[in-house]
């Protein structure tokens, strides 16, 4: 650590401390690139699995205020980090500094708010945003080459940047800047100190897609620049899919992690069907849950409205709670330090009939609380479910008859 | 097949067709007990998984007309079997049978509704709901042994059956009449052509409760009864958790499979975190599909109101279509054929941005439409979250840009 300032190393003991685990653990994990840090929050192998909450305004939808509320909603739920993908400009991400928690964007969206972008743009871009974030989504690895993989598929690029880059580059006949000129990119980030969150423009968007060549092939490039961006000093992470069958995706987890050098994973569900328009929070969690049991390190969340429309404040709040359970289940099962003794508590206060302290320590305390308020038992400390027929009531009646 | 009767043959036929499998490969499954026909619905080995839906009067919440409007919800989404756990009689269980779909209760809760009730109460229950249903839950693997076993657990029983039959037992001081006169069980329900699920009241209701000695007695014991019933020529199934961590799941089924010689296996969740009140729709459905994937056969919805009240007419939906998700990932991981084919039919209408055939073959047409009509788009035939910058349309200019 000799050549660590004092400022990270107190940013280190600071992480270490969050996380339950030992300075030098998170030093080994930020030298092999295992883990990185955005702000003050440690992302990576052997740590709390994190969640994203996505914000940002749309067209017809770009009220700062609603932008804000949306935030301070996903913060007060446990999301871990913000990312700020508005398409129209209203200046949200310098405002949402004031949560404190790590933020990102993805800077190409203002690239294409220009009728006839050039090379520049995409890079300048990337520059004005670094002033405000801890990390960017750049999607390097959709090429000429890989984005025409994409067109055997049944739907093609299903994100936003990655399908505007392959717009770009069948209008202009050109390589993707960011890919062309990667050590350009990678250069503003060093100097910035911002985080390179490699995007996946080829993440599958419906089950068919999955595990296809042109996933394949990003995957192995982003496997490439993540070696390139650790010896330039930057620090780097992965995003990943999408829709993927459940039982291909802690096989594809392992395999990420082998071909990106345990760069952490970041995923975006995966969604293990297509068919849960309107509750795709949950097809995400399912998705999510397995993939951090099996290494993946950040969930981003999904909202109910998610290949619908533009989320509202409740979409955002139960997008955050199913990504934080996907989270934590992912925790236990991979056995994170500590990781279940706050289920433990709330057995206990489960147990014993306290209602306050299970909701108190419940992901959503108030829907815990509208819940009972709503449909409060006919009698007795008991809940409305099974009233006086309560098996928890019963078996420790039970075990006063047993004389325990 | 010489000693089955004609409306036997029939009813395999029509199981078959439903399932697209040979019939030979229902009347295997049926004869070596991998496969249960419960009415005309098939459960197990090869087939589709199954959900089931919750309903029934409370203390308190005992409108016939509600349930039924419940019933309704449930099956419109899709629940493939009702069940009716009404501690109330208010005369459910053969309104339900309007529904059409397999129909099963749990009798020993009648029995607790007598103050001091003998052992002949619980099998004259037995008997009086024979009358209204394809299958019933007895809880036969609580006994004196594994209820004391339960002790020592963080949270004990929370089975209410289960519950309540511990605590007949310690006033009693004698063994549960299922057990002890398991043969009697049978005969009642040979004679009625009923099918047994054989309930599991020593599910662990805590992670830290899972996989005990207490749950593992009863599945022993579980599964010689499964023996004894296929003997007796009494179709028979059994229950499982309940609250586990996720990694533990798969291995578990696959367990319960070996000590069941591949009984269908009907689980109520598992839940992967005891912290996800108001929201134990998503934690089940994580540990239902991963069940259903590692070979779980049927599904027990749970819903948000779970741990907390008596549900609503909402949460019996969310409850039904976070089951269908669950389940339905799983037959895609486990191979059920043609499971994926409403996937592939949906992500070819959302690549040509056909809205209308997207939320047709959805699981909640109806939030689609209310998510579609709250939030539409600025302009464009795309959707607000995106709005111009839809990825979707991006990709299909991009293959004109490239005369694709």
């Amino acid at each position: 650590m000799d050549s660590s300032t004092s400022s990270e190393r107190m940013e280190l003991k600071k992480i270490a401390r969050k996380e339950g685990v030992s300075p030098s653990a998170i030093e080994r994990g930020l030298r092999n690139g295992s883990i990185v840090a955005i702000g003050d929050c440690g992302v990576g192998a052997g740590l709390r699995t994190k969640t994203n909450a996505n914000l940002g305004c749309s067209e017809g939808f770009s009220s700062l205020k609603k932008e804000m509320e949306k935030a301070e909603i996903a913060v007060k739920y446990g999301a871990d980090a913000l990312m700020d993908l508005s398409v129209v400009d209203v200046g949200l991400r310098a405002k949402l500094r004031k949560f404190g928690v790590p933020l990102g964007t993805v800077p190409v969206y203002d690239t294409f708010a220009k009728r006839e972008p050039d090379a520049d743009d995409f890079f300048s871009a990337v520059e004005k945003h670094c002033k405000d974030v801890d990390f960017v989504t750049v999607h390097c690895g959709i090429t000429k080459r890989t984005s025409a993989m994409a067109r055997k598929r049944l739907i093609g690029v299903v994100s936003r940047g990655g399908a505007l880059t392959a717009l770009w580059m069948a209008r202009t006949g050109k390589e993707n800047p960011f890919y062309a000129e990667f050590d350009y990119l990678l250069e503003i980030l060093k100097d910035n100190g911002v985080a390179l969150s490699l995007g996946d423009a080829l993440r599958p968007g419906a089950l068919a897609d999955a595990d296809d060549a042109a996933q394949e092939a990003e995957l192995r490039i982003n496997g490439a620049l993540v070696k390139r961006a650790r010896k330039a000093g930057v620090a780097v992470f992965v995003e990943g899919p999408g829709h993927m069958p459940l039982n291909t995706i802690a096989h594809h987890v392992k395999h990420m992690k082998k071909v990106c050098g345990n760069a952490p994973y970041y995923v975006l569900g995966p969604l293990v069907t297509d068919l849960g328009a309107g509750h795709d929070h949950i097809t995400a969690a399912i998705g999510g849950a397995i993939a951090g049991a099996a290494g993946a390190d950040f969930l981003c969340y999904v909202t109910p409205s998610e290949h619908l429309s533009f989320p509202d404040k409740e979409d955002v709040r139960e997008g955050v709670v199913a990504a934080r359970i996907a989270a934590h289940a992912a925790d236990i099962a991979k056995g994170v330090p500590g990781a279940r003794l706050q289920d433990d508590r709330l057995s206990k206060a489960r147990a014993r009939l306290d209602w306050k302290t299970q909701f108190a320590l419940s992901f959503d305390t108030d829907a815990c609380v509208r819940y009972r308020r709503s449909r409060p038992p006919a009698c007795g400390n008991v809940c409305s479910m099974c009233g006086e027929y309560c098996a928890v009531k019963a078996f420790r009646e039970s075990r006063k008859g047993a004389g325990k």
